[in-house]
């Protein structure tokens, strides 16, 4: 039987949706409520390829939950709110306490509310948009979706730092990595595609977008990715500085009489692409930068495809070798330079791009003598959510 | 004609000196002061086979300069201090000032001092140490070997850090790395072991001591290295955590209202094997507890050699394959088992170790059929730096 099911996911001052037929797989309607608080809040929504946009006050995530219900009955695409059977919400961080999508109950909902520890900006607001969706479907189950819990299979060993134990005990400091809901589908989605058993592939899955973050997956499953205890670890990115020497912080605190908070915000928003190039966080404004002779912004796009290609280098000999290496994210499914940059730097290890396949979007893009294939693939982690629903609440 | 040498290494309470028939490299002396400062330093004097050990006051590094010179004399290995042609001081930091080892004049000395804001710890020592010598030894001639010099044929793409560019600019914020004159001391003495032109070869050097680094070697010079803008970056070792997400750092200053001296504290002293396995710094000792069933030992001593396989990784895409792998430094040199835990993370890669041999601590320890060559090489800074003397100043 047909079931409808909302992907939801809610920021600080926006909620976006996708409500699927499932196990179709077809979205019914779409859309995204953005300045929520105001009075001039933008509500897009989108059904049988029309869009609607307009302005309108939205006080709070309970009314903007409120718009999209009345949108979604206006438009006949339920008759009755009873339809949706559950709704799955995409939640920063799920610790170590959520290893899979799960029912939200209360005591789902208080840990996932613990977890705004880790993740102070994302955590609370999802809790937020969980409650306002329970009360005003209290029939539909709620299930939480985690960006972590795709790389709970990682072994100590690789989610360990190596600090004083009682950070990873008393503090839950360790690596967490994140996107795990894109590299999940995206490494699936590859699977179908070459019509293989996942768990018979060694995959390194490349999300590259404004955050962006490699994940190592064998047998199915994450062995290691390039985010840690926060988003900001791993390669460079729009304005995230990625991995530097640690060091580097406590130098420029004291010379620069920075606190913890100003320090998070040089690295998190200045730095990365942006930082480097002194042009934008955009990659496609730096690369036409460095395409005007802008050395800074060269350096820039160097600097990214360097640590994307030490990643790599890491993961491919973790695993062994490698089978697939897949490009995903706004960058990685849309620029055919960034490819090609990175898959330049791996040459003589049978990661050959075909320049042809590549410009033309292709979905797989290696050479055709190449040990290992070259994958394209649109991520899509609304249906990832609709999807866990299902397997999880249904 | 022969030149007598002197290669020294100051610390701030300690003065190491080995005095060399060159170019021979015939050792004639060496030894140690330490705990300059103190009513009773220690000072130990080695020659032919000989070893003297005594307490004495030394008020400062001038008198521990005299100390040594008296011992050189009264012994026998000189007759007169003018013998000495030229010292050779290793130097912790030559920033960007410095890419070879450096005949010093006063505005050489002034730059290593300016240089101090990059090391404060080691920079103004070393200036101490060469000035001492100036001051004894008028007529010999003073080279500087910087620990950074090596390093710095490293690109701009692979020493800049994805941080907004004017860090680079006004603050030097960039990727230096260390242990240059280890690793160019054991990369030549590989090539000539092998007989074949160091510029033919693509090496990995794994310096691994209680501080550790891995240097990317392509024709003959330094492409990337594991520490950065301090030694601190890189893998973990004795103390030092290593790379660890950056946002690390703000979240605990914010938690334990830590200053940036105690996190420097923290991650340059608490971390590491010690911090991990709350046993010790010593490879050793962190070993034994393994061996007895400590399980963050164990994890200690996994994470230890995960990151150095992931830099291995890394630099072995960056250079588009592997010739020769080094290991040198204390663990490097002597733990059987460290190798052997290491390598067994690079099979599938013509990374195959020989057991046999390298439980013999033969130079080279890889399997007969092996693509990558492993060597064992026991390195020696202080005839790196007597050779840079001869090569500099004489």
């Amino acid at each position: 039987m047909t079931q409808k099911i909302m992907a939801i996911n809610a920021g600080s001052s926006s909620l976006k949706f996708q409500l699927f037929a499932m196990p179709q797989e077809q979205v019914l309607a779409k859309g995204l409520i953005e300045r929520i608080g105001h009075q001039d809040a933008q509500f897009t929504f989108a059904y049988h390829q029309q869009q609607r946009r307009r302005s309108l006050p939205v006080a709070d995530h309970a009314q903007a939950v409120q718009c999209v219900l009345e949108a979604l009955l206006e438009h006949g695409v339920i008759q009755r709110i009873e339809e949706i059977s559950a709704v799955g919400h995409r939640v920063a961080h799920g610790g170590e306490a959520f290893n899979d999508s799960a029912l939200i109950d209360d005591q789902a909902l208080s840990e996932i509310e613990t977890l705004g520890e880790l993740a102070p900006l994302h955590n609370p607001v999802n809790a937020m948009g969980i409650r306002a969706f329970l009360t005003a479907l209290p029939h539909a189950k709620a299930v939480g979706v985690f960006d972590t819990a795709y790389h709970q299979t990682m072994s100590p060993d690789h989610f360990l730092y190596a600090l004083p134990y009682r950070y990873y005990q008393e503090m839950g400091i360790r690596r967490y990595g994140f996107h795990g809901t894109s590299h999940k589908y995206v490494a699936q989605t590859c699977a179908d595609l070459l019509g293989k058993p996942l768990c018979s592939l060694r995959i390194i899955s490349c999300h590259l977008g404004n955050g962006a973050s490699l994940c190592a997956i064998q047998q199915g499953r994450s062995v290691n990715t390039s985010m840690g205890f926060t988003p900001l670890a791993g390669v460079a990115m729009g304005t995230r500085s990625g991995d530097i020497d640690p060091a580097i912080l406590p130098f420029v605190a004291e010379k620069e009489k920075r606190t913890p908070s100003e320090l998070n915000q040089l690295i998190n928003s200045q730095s990365g692409l942006l930082g480097l190039s002194g042009v934008s966080n955009d990659y496609r404004d730096v690369e036409q930068a460095a395409s005007q002779g802008n050395e800074q912004a060269r350096l820039a796009l160097a600097v990214f495809a360097n640590r994307i290609r030490d990643f790599i280098g890491s993961y491919l000999v973790q695993m062994g070798g490698l089978d697939v290496l897949i490009f995903t994210g706004g960058i990685g499914e849309n620029s055919r330079s960034a490819r090609r940059s990175i898959c330049a730097r791996l040459q003589e290890l049978g990661i050959s791009l075909d320049d042809q396949r590549n410009e033309a979007n292709q979905t797989f893009i290696q050479q055709d003598n190449a040990s290992v294939r070259i994958a394209v693939i649109n991520t899509n982690e609304e249906l990832m959510i609709a999807r866990d629903v299902m397997r999880v609440a249904i």
